[in-house]
């Protein structure tokens, strides 16, 4: 794709399946937006169908909207819709919380079946430069349970998975490289090893074909706002394998955040916890109507992706982004300081690709003013100065995502000229682009 | 108040200095709405916020609104207005999360801080009739931390706060009955015994003066939806005393659900959890944007109850609404079948009324369909055949709330009205007033 020229670009859209996606979503005049894996973009439908929950069934039918409006039915209605993205069954996934708060119920559920069956296993498997919120509650959780959690390089991991391991907690997607683990084969290592396997799909639900009934998953959890386009904090989901939550009904074994919209019947406000049964029991408090009916909108974009060709077609164009940008930059910015730190091989990436670069901040700062909006995440300077970790942990990164359902091909070429143009100008080394402050 | 007529409550009305404050919000024409204790009405101001927030913090300006639409800074700044409201200082509270998780945060932090002062106090205290959510996430924390939740009727708990206690947990406002604990002095004889005091503030903040400092609380949550007049399950808050964060620095103390915006510095990406100070260790994961926004428009609203005379005006209307309507109500419907539970004097109780029916179910689905909007709530079953306990505890409740933003006396008026004729006519034993289904 070296060879590729700004026609092609053109011409790769308009021969797009895909391409009329990008019609049922708000994208800002002159925006080449890449930071859809931090906050997918605004679904047309959504603000009209707010609106309408607010001013109808909130402010008009008032409390009996719960019944009469079905805002009761949300976090499995909005469940079911996401689990025929990530290869989970109807009724096995719910929408509740925060990708945090449901990494604590399943790591503790998960942790809870480990210790009495396998009472010897007291590690928690996971990968270095994971999210660090999964590694805080996972932190939380070994504390909680007397275990240690051992963080390893991701191609150190499949060699550690002994006797010894109770849980393997891992993203499939790596937010900072976007490499892309084989579910099914890691799932498979840690059964192998008698090991649980907890799967974080915040970069992969929405973005890559996911399938957790075929790789045999025990658990998982991801995130509404980022692929999902549930906007900012969207809530978040869960998934149990059914054959732990028949296992929690049988011995009565509990999530810990028992609150009372997971328990069995609800509204009899009986003074005793009893869950319910499946999955339901991972919802706790009462969800945001608000937030779940913004979700909902960005989830039902997917019905038209499915006609269009499902999530094989999806993950067709998003590798074709991913290589293109690839191509594009190495060619165009040869020799500026820049390092792919992604997998070149597409099969072994989700929806993104980074590059370090030493002033990786001001670099993005100068993009995002001409418009090409990605964004930065910064190096773990620990692993910097840990001679045996690999380097890139302590890089500082560029981050680009290819959300397929409303990049197109010329926004690939035009992000790749502009940052040849930022890098080669200098343009970065302004003083208006020195980090200050909060970033996200 | 027996011999007041509907042109003394119009008088009252026109008299009313919190009159104005009706005008705030949207409420459906001819509805009398008297359930701002389980969802409060829409603000007039949220629906063009939220809109605003979609279409242009969101779909405009995308990612960058974490910082330049101050998305970021929103649980520490709903926080404070909130604060102001229930006696906290600046600082010291923040929205996050639901009351049920916010309790399971606090309920661990108290019981962590006991189990190194006081390691032989194993005994969490609680009410019988709480709301269930809490009482079912006391039973977790009880059963992680090898300690007993112990249920007492109201009347009993005072004498029960021995040495062995570690924790009192109480709602200031029972959801049932209505029933108000004095917090200064329950938490004065938590302290007496050494025991932590929490207080779930879910049916007092917003209706009634709230004085944590005051009281010298040690911890408070509280319900975004009710009296804050945030939206269907709007975001919840969470208050600590200042001393317990200050001990929870020094010692390296943690509350479990240690999410990265929790985190000392978020944006720095560390693998390893280091709790922001105060607090701000006590949010969780990503918020949603567009439920923290609404909740911010409820909240605004007490700006204008401060110029109107703050939470004692509307603590004197609060009072002279409830006063009315329990005296109208046994002046009307003497004889059929209605029994007050709530207290008579208004010391003793929060927003609302209850009254106990042995058809509530039914007599409520009546005064519903007539456009007066309170709710239902069912008895203990287990409670009715437990000859010990307070009779009211299995009863089946009328619930009424008064929320003094928007409520009228001549409202009140209308709903006693109401509930003469719906029980003289017995228009409510129709068979499509029968249970059936969910019940919110």
């Amino acid at each position: 794709m070296t060879h590729t020229t700004e026609a092609d670009c053109r011409a790769l859209d308009a021969a797009d399946p895909l391409a009329s996606l990008r019609d049922l979503f708000e994208i800002p005049d002159g925006a080449v937006y890449l930071d859809g894996n931090s906050l997918g973009a605004l679904p047309r439908a959504t603000a009209a169908r707010v609106q309408q929950v607010i001013r109808e069934e909130w402010g008009r039918d008032l409390i009996q909207s719960w019944n009469k409006a079905g805002w009761i039915d949300l976090p499995g209605r909005v469940g079911d819709k996401i689990a025929r993205l990530v290869g989970a069954g109807a009724g096995q996934l719910v929408v509740a919380d925060s990708t945090s708060v449901n990494l604590y119920k399943v790591l503790s559920a998960a942790m809870t079946l480990q210790s009495r069956e396998r009472p010897a296993a007291r590690v928690i498997v996971s990968e270095r430069d994971n999210f660090p919120t999964d590694l805080y509650i996972a932190q939380s959780i070994a504390r909680q349970f007397g275990a240690t959690l051992e963080l390893l390089e991701a191609d150190k991991i499949e060699q550690r998975l002994g006797a010894d391991v109770a849980v393997l907690m891992l993203t499939q997607v790596n937010y900072r490289t976007g490499a892309l683990h084989d579910m099914a084969a890691m799932t498979t290592l840690a059964h192998a090893a008698g090991a649980l396997a907890i799967w974080d799909l915040a970069h992969s639900a929405g973005a890559v074909p996911v399938d957790l009934h075929g790789a045999d998953a025990d658990f998982a959890v991801g995130c509404g706002y980022k692929y999902l386009n549930g906007g900012p904090g969207a809530p978040a989901f869960v998934w149990a394998n059914p054959r732990h939550t028949e296992r929690m009904d049988r011995e009565q074994l509990r999530q810990p955040l028992s609150g009372w919209l997971g328990h069995a019947a609800p509204f009899d406000f009986a003074p005793t916890y009893r869950p319910a049964s499946g999955i339901a029991r991972f919802v706790c408090g009462t969800p945001s109507v608000l937030a779940m009916t913004a979700l909902e909108c960005g989830v039902d974009v997917f019905a038209a992706v499915e006609l269009a060709g499902g999530m094989a077609a999806l993950r067709v164009k998003s590798i074709a982004l991913g290589d293109l940008f690839i191509a594009r930059v190495e060619a165009r910015c040869a020799g500026m300081g820049l390092a792919l730190v992604t997998p070149r091989d597409a099969a072994m990436r989700g929806s993104q690709a980074s590059f370090a670069h030493t002033d990786g901040y001001r670099v993005m700062q100068a993009l995002i003013e001409r418009g090409v909006i990605g964004d930065f995440r910064a190096g773990d300077p620990s692993a910097a100065r840990d001679g045996s970790a690999d380097p890139s942990l302590g890089a500082d990164l560029l981050r680009f995502g290819f959300t397929p359902l409303y990049t197109r091909y010329v926004d690939v070429w035009d992000a790749a000229e502009q940052l040849h143009d930022v890098l080669e100008s200098g343009a970065w080394r302004d003083d208006r682009f020195a980090r200050r402050g909060k970033v996200t």
